[in-house]
């Protein structure tokens, strides 16, 4: 461990109670981006930021950038120069809704620190989180006057909402934004003793099929027994999706998944889920899919198909004896790398249009695409955050792979085309999006100084 | 043809003006039975009725009796004596709703009179014709003082809603009901020259699955992949309620099935729908099920399996990413001679609990149910009906099976043990349950011919 970074850590230990201090006033700020009533709140929320940046030596680049919805914060150190990576620090200042009625025990926007937690919302997600980088920044530059690295900060405001202008953001930013790697804290481990970096998360194609049988609903009883019902089409339909393995039958469909190796299986055995924790967790009666991948296999590193809507006819209460005119679904496929989420689509409805009856009319449209993104974990980004975490955390990390959807990441991959580095410094009982979220004071420090030692790291990997 | 029912239909004749502005008094009464909001409607009609039938001479007995919703009007005439068939004539006073906004071009509850019909709520659904037997029977009984049989006649006011309360109210009153043959004029042929007697309704078991999978709606990306779907839990239970040539595949559905005689597909041949007219009229792509039978046949000679709703999930706009909780249908049978309601129910349940996968929870319950009505048209009523139509109407009927229910059929047919001949004296194109409903003034005054000739036909058949 380099000395520099040895000051900066102590710096950490030293200020940590200024720190919580700093993080509760930026936990006070109700930056609730998906409602309009808060979008005041959450420029104010913007602003506070890009002070507070600016306010660190070195910083002084920090402002307020627009985009077509909330604003995102930029700030940059660019001093240790050409011969040292860029790292692109990623995290998002706006946070989900929260009221006292949903089960609160203390108001979400006036934190307070109980039994070494910080109680509010965003606490964790990803307030909290995405202030471990400022705090291991500012502790570089007030110790030292650098950093090993140079360091690009973009946190934006829409999150929660799928982040719909940070695509366009970055496409029109993309020499601001160019970096060597991007480092974001918003995932979460199990224990304090088990750090996981996330190396892989699921795409999504999500479709909508619509069938059309009568022009109207029929009376069953006048015309029941020649008509093809559309609820009927659909469910043969949507059974020839899947094959009587569990696994789904659409031709192509498996194609151009990237196969598991030992070194992943291996690794993936040790967040082994264990049938009994899975039913317990879930509350279905039993398991369910393909035989051939274990329980953490299946939700997280393999691609599914979800009937996540259907809908047909009568619903109300009692009986409605008609032939409905319509039936539907919505179906959407988790993807996993290096699927494409419109290659899938078009696999999906030129199936589904093949083995669509004459008896009936068959629509089939897409609602939503999202890429996967699976980044090796024997990259030399990721293996330095594995020397980070047991050098500052005291454990070396396993590697996960997130069975869900962080759009900006296969964004941020792609459109800069930079591996993304996913340091959780979470913990799986944080209760995030939940009342009573709350952040570990310990989890904070700790990762600090993580995100110090990190920098350390990535400054010592050879270039290219 | 007797001399006795020449004179009655001779009076019929001389009457008409007067018969056809007592049924305009009878078509003002809006007798809604299904709105709260003309319930002393609904009586005061019944009250009308028993008035009009008191006032002829011979049916003193006429009066309102009382169930547990609207009223019934009974009255009898039983000076035919013993060695003459008893004769139970049904009809409903109640209407459906009718509103000018609807598409009226004249209020509905003041009759007019245009090119032949009368325009108004009820004309022909069911005022109009249960009206037909009124008048023949005041026909001979003011001309001979007699009717050739004798006479029970049983007006209710909820058919329309289903008649909740009728099969209570026979059980009650099986003495007072008893009779030897039903007439019901409440069904259509569909032109004048094609007078038409209903043989056959079907029955009916409806039913509705319910599956139920994890605890709550689950993150599909979280947890996808290891979960049974109840949607795709209920598709495949779904799918294999069918076989692959339409038929169903429930084991024993078709075990108590009457098959179809020479005879009786002959008759049916006589009403052929072309999968043209079936598909121009109902707008579905192509004709669907199964090919052993024709058109005509599927849809009112066998039993059929639709499924009448179906719902799972998320079904309103855009995305969501969950693995639903649960899924359910709604589904139910139409049902032919002699297959029993409970007993189909019993084999549906069995089935489908048969084939539930461990992997959901899964819950068939029964709604409602309806007894098939099949009543053999070689029958002597029946072929003395025919008689009649070929005396009064000049044209022989054809013996038609009607794909709907009335369960007030099967419940006079089984509670009284009795056949019921369905002489329908509407048209087709009456309009019934529309706007602008209508009833042609020559059915109704060859309906009362032929309903007097019917009576002399019974009269005339051999005592057992």
């Amino acid at each position: 461990m380099s000395q520099s970074s040895e000051k900066a850590r102590q710096y950490a230990r030293k200020h940590a109670e200024r720190f919580q201090r700093e993080l509760f006033e930026l936990l006070r700020f109700p930056s609730v981006g998906g409602d309009p009533a808060y979008t005041a709140e959450v420029r104010r929320t913007a602003e506070w930021l890009a002070a507070h940046l600016h306010a660190i030596p070195g910083f002084e680049s920090a402002r307020v950038m627009e985009t077509a919805g909330h604003p995102v914060v930029y700030a940059e150190w660019l001093g240790a120069g050409s011969d040292k990576p860029t790292v692109l620090v990623y995290g998002h200042y706006d946070v989900v809704p929260a009221a006292m009625e949903d089960g609160w025990d203390t108001p979400p926007f006036e934190p307070v620190l109980k039994d070494g937690k910080i109680y509010a919302r965003g606490a964790t997600d990803n307030k909290g989180q995405l202030f471990i980088h400022i705090k291991a920044l500012e502790a570089c530059l007030e110790t030292n006057g650098s950093i090993p690295v140079n360091i690009k900060i973009l946190l934006e405001g829409e999150e929660e909402i799928s982040s719909p202008n940070l695509t366009p953001f970055i496409k029109e930013n993309l020499d601001l934004l160019k970096a060597d790697v991007c480092v974001i804290s918003d995932t979460s481990m199990r224990t304090v003793e088990e750090p996981a970096i996330t190396h892989s998360l699921r795409g999504m194609t999500y479709i909508e099929i619509e069938i059309e049988g009568p022009k109207e609903d029929l009376h069953s009883g006048l015309w029941g027994g020649a008509a093809h019902n559309p609820a009927l089409a659909l469910v043969e339909i949507l059974g020839k999706l899947y094959n009587p393995d569990n696994t789904i039958a659409i031709p192509g469909f498996y194609d151009d998944v990237v196969p598991l190796t030992d070194a992943e299986r291996a690794m993936i055995a040790k967040t082994a889920l264990s049938e009994q924790d899975y039913k317990a967790t879930t509350g279905v009666p039993a398991t369910w899919g393909d035989a051939q991948y274990t329980i953490r296999e299946r939700i997280s590193a393999r691609p599914t198909l979800d009937i996540n809507g259907m809908w047909s006819g009568w619903t109300g209460p009692g009986p409605k004896t008609i032939i409905p005119q319509k039936a539907g679904a919505k179906l959407s496929s988790r993807l996993v790398g290096n699927q494409n989420p419109n290659k899938i689509y078009e696999s999906m409805k030129r199936y589904i249009e093949s083995i669509a009856p004459e008896t009936v009319k068959v629509s089939v449209n897409l609602i939503t695409t999202g890429m996967p993104a699976l980044i090796p974990f024997d990259l030399p980004e990721m293996q330095a955050a594995s020397r980070a975490y047991e050098k500052a955390w005291g454990h070396a990390p396993v590697f996960t792979r997130g069975g869900g959807s962080i759009p900006v990441v296969a964004d941020i991959a792609n459109l800069l085309n930079i591996p993304v580095v996913m340091m959780g410094f979470g913990l799986d009982s944080d209760g995030l999006h939940s009342p009573n979220e709350h952040y570990s004071v310990e989890m904070f420090m700790q990762g600090i100084e993580t995100a110090i030692v990190y920098l350390d790291e990535l400054a010592q990997l050879p270039r290219d």
